[in-house]
């Protein structure tokens, strides 16, 4: 294979690794399927693109959609050395490593459709050690508590049949890892988020299948449902703004993003999550008593969603 | 004082650091004196904050201009100790500080006006140790040779006033600093940066009094050749897209926008440097031979723009 002269540090990969690799294939293409068919009008492009020093993956985006604007579906792997900045946040050894993954961001272009984002990796270095992480999680503009709890339902659905104690855990740790400390509010209404998920690699591995199979149906009915109500040029407005702190979140904290730049990825896919437009207008601060102040106390106050509507 | 209260990490500041703070409220009032003028309609608000923990500043914002769509003209101090993560990028000890400096960032809604930053600031610490950083650049959607020339022209005039060598390694060192790693292209054309400027503090401080008082002359003039020229949706889009790399530079690399997060200085005005809106398109390329295919050329490779100039 003539790559090998490029790919000189490509460490042996397991077994397993490759089925994890398999599974986001797979994973990627029914998504992507799905999501066509919701769209009615754009499809998915295809880019294959391959990683210098070792790895590469396949972006596919869709643009100019009738119900996205803006999505992209993800996936990647990459092998070799571990950047020494990298493994001390991690906490990690600087051996050789092989992480694969899905990534998905949507953007719509109604206001009054949430925003959502899933991605699950696998991680595995050179001694064998490896681990899951990701998750799923939903940023509405217009929340409407039936569509989160709907979200948050599925996810606990797909946790609770590998561990009772996942969704409680996981849906904490989302609060805590979308949180905008700049803004002292959260990217959005969470979902869950976990990492470093070793032990039982089989299990995890099931675990994280469920996780991803549900994906479709935790979000496409909340789609179906806000997808013909009307909006203007205040919904708009209003979501080029939220768009803009969801940029701030992606580019200064996440761990994900911050990974694939500083390992050389393909900008264009790391970046890929970023929305199509979005606006900084200063000190702006919702009227109170409106929709929009709504949000932005949701935000600031996570809730325990499912608790809350299973208690009515 | 009342808010002894809560400032109670509050250090010494030496007469020196007030002269500074001195130097930079005034030329904040000069300067948003002459932009007022120059953009014939809108007007700069002033919002004065505090800072939990020692400091505030002052905010003036400009937004919906004929000239400007955003721009903002900051002044702020910062006191009391420094977070560890902070003294170790900057190799200093965590004792307590003060800093104080004057940030400005224009954005003209017309793409064919360039952006313009420049920053100027003065950090002590606790042991009297203290230093001059900052800088301006300038970030232009179509370039045009003599307004790139000008801009540099005044500032090597300015720099070269104190020392014949700080404009060729400022002038270098704004190239480097303002690399966006991830794309392989820098923010816009340059100008000077410098940091960590020590020694003689009355020299560095007068110099840095040039650099300030030429920013008017240096960015004013290129105003003046292009507002009038004509635009429209390609150009504006354009725009769009390199704003859109403009936030990247300032959420992913930019120290000066990473202190304040880190330092808790209050968002809105450390976040006024970003555009009132941006574009992200996926894998967008300029057609080869346009004028935006130009600007990426520019971009990649920084020229020697006053020596190719007078060469001429």
């Amino acid at each position: 294979m003539p790559q090998d002269h490029i790919r000189p540090s490509k460490p042996e990969v397991s077994e397993f690794a490759l089925g994890a690799r398999t599974y986001f294939e797979r994973l990627q293409g029914e998504i992507c399927a799905a999501l066509e068919h919701a769209d009615h009008v754009a499809k998915f492009s295809v880019d294959r693109w391959d990683r210098e020093g070792g790895g590469g993956g396949v972006s596919r985006v869709i643009q100019d959609g009738a119900l996205f604007e803006k999505g992209g579906v993800n996936i990647s792997e990459v092998t070799g050395d571990l950047p020494e900045r990298l493994a001390e946040s991690m906490n990690v050894a600087t051996t050789q490593f092989y992480a694969t993954g899905i990534s998905l961001v949507l953007h719509p272009r109604s206001p009054m459709v949430p925003t959502v984002h899933m991605n699950y990796r696998y991680f595995e270095q050179q001694d064998g050690n490896g681990w899951f992480g990701g998750g799923s999680d939903l940023t509405p503009y217009y929340p409407v508590l039936e569509d989160i709890v709907h979200f948050h339902r599925v996810l606990k659905r797909a946790c609770d049949a590998h561990d009772s104690a996942y969704y409680p855990k996981f849906k904490r740790w989302c609060d805590e890892y979308f949180f905008v400390r700049h803004r002292q509010e959260r990217r959005g209404v969470g979902g869950i988020f976990f990492d470093y998920l070793k032990g039982d690699r089989a299990r995890n591995f099931a675990f994280v299948q469920s996780a991803g199979n549900v994906f479709l149906e935790s979000y496409l009915p909340i789609v179906e449902r806000r997808r013909d109500l009307p909006w203007g040029e205040r919904e708009r407005r209003w979501q080029l703004l939220r768009r803009g702190r969801y940029v701030e979140f992606n580019l200064v904290y996440d761990r994900g993003t911050l990974f694939g730049l500083e390992t050389g990825a393909r900008a264009e896919s790391v970046l890929m999550s970023l929305p199509p437009e979005a606006r900084w207008e200063y000190a702006m601060r919702p009227e109170p008593g409106s929709r929009e102040a709504e949000l932005v106390a949701l935000l600031m106050q996570p809730r325990d969603w499912v608790m809350e509507y299973e208690g009515k």
